[in-house]
């Protein structure tokens, strides 16, 4: 299992990219402005090692390269669906969200917030009780989803609802299980140019981290990598009267207490669809 | 892109694991058989060489390691849907499917015969009259599928009627492009205890390989390693009357013109569920 305490991928001031484990002053607990962090040799499922040598961050990416990512697991609006999504969909915490010309089409651009779960330890069958063990670390996310490609449009017949390239941000680390022993007890909200839209807590997840593990995992194995988005709280566009949708240029915050924020612009791509 | 004919993987005779180029005799079609192979130096999309060693073929593994696959995408029935399964649901084509306890629950364990095409350069917003310059070979799988869990017992809530370990066998080979020229004319069947239930041809498929690629690809980045399960043709178990589930033991032949058979038995696992 990995030795960091808050892990994060950053392009350093030196222009190379490392992973590290984070460095926060004493008592802080929002990672989501880290400027420095111990170099760690290796990669995380791997041999690694947390050096001493101390690198002056520029730009946090994806806590995790795509090749150090495996299965990408969201569950759905109210649990109602699970589904898998590729690793391009998996973008970095401050980095633009592009909307293709495609999901332009129609309306239905929505946020979900999300504590993802990072599996770090492979594992099948797993029982409730051992759930927890399986996983590295937590992080925020946010799933994003166009609905009227989701529900109506054929995102049921093709999928293309939500795995969109970029279309899932998370980080801004990974920060371990040892630092939060209860992940069913955290504040999660998202904020749209910056106006609070979900204000809600992990302990009112209708399945709880270890159950959902323990259900995903029967006759599946699980392996280190695997992110597991744990699904969103009310408030989101499509729930709201009137309904909301995200629009070009509109920046998109979701935070997770004890982790800290993505935050994201949502900006729609002018290149025409090549169908 | 990759320079193999027929890329196979395969367990050989003196113990080691290969990729390799597939040795047929003049005029075969058929891999499912395959003695020999050229041995590959390096991995598929990286840098590799077809040497001209040859070795000896104990056992056809899946003709991708797991780390060497990225996003295993799959059309539904009807193409009513499209859904992306974890890495860990492909095999190779002569291992058993195991069924875990969860999946013995419910009736409804069901076959599907499908062309597997393999993304071999990446690409998103891919044109039609483009797509299929991006696929590197084809192969056959069998998306294998339980009914109940996937339709009624929630499948469409956790996603757990197709995801399965060992639930995708695929292979024998991939057939370079070079060698199928049509892939829309290609006869496509299933056996089951050597009794023919699925017997159709590429050509009736709803939406050809290029049109399903194109589609996919809109905002969304194929990568080397992904594979595309193309849908398959009717004669499922579920739309036979009366209805035909897979049983414990049963022996499950999926067959492509061209690329030669997945030879699959099933079996149930012993072991309860850990819920």
């Amino acid at each position: 299992m990995s030795s960091f305490s808050r892990l994060v991928r950053f392009l350093a001031k030196d222009g190379m990219t490392y992973y590290g484990d984070a460095l926060v002053p004493s008592g802080a607990s929002d990672l989501t402005r880290v400027a420095q962090a111990k170099v760690i040799q290796g990669t995380p499922w791997g041999q690694h090692q947390i050096t001493e040598r101390v690198a002056d961050v520029q730009k946090l990416l994806a806590p995790l390269a795509q090749e150090d990512i495996r299965t990408v697991r969201c569950l759905g609006l109210n649990y109602e669906q699970h589904a898998i999504e590729p690793v391009t969909a998996v973008t970095g915490p401050f980095d633009k969200i592009p909307v293709c010309a495609a999901a332009q089409e129609g309306e239905g651009l929505d946020y979900e917030c999300e504590l993802v779960a990072v599996i770090g330890k492979e594992g099948s069958n797993i029982s409730q009780s051992q759930a927890l063990s399986h996983v590295a670390g937590y992080a925020v996310g946010n799933d994003v989803s166009h609905r009227d490609w989701q529900l109506k449009r054929g995102g049921g017949q093709w999928g293309l609802g939500k795995g969109f390239d970029k279309w899932a941000p998370f980080g801004p680390a990974i920060v371990s299980t040892r630092l939060i022993p209860d992940p069913q007890n955290l504040r999660i909200t998202t904020k749209v140019n910056g106006k609070t839209v979900q204000d809600s807590n992990t302990g009112d997840m209708i399945f709880g981290i270890a159950k959902t593990i323990s259900i995903l995992s029967q006759g599946t194995t699980l392996l280190p990598g695997d992110l597991i988005f744990t699904g969103t709280p009310q408030g989101v566009g499509m729930g709201r009267k009137p309904q909301v949708w995200l629009k070009d240029g509109d920046v998109v915050e979701v935070n997770l207490e004890g982790v800290g924020s993505c935050i994201n612009k949502v900006e729609f791509e002018k290149t025409k669809a090549k169908l």
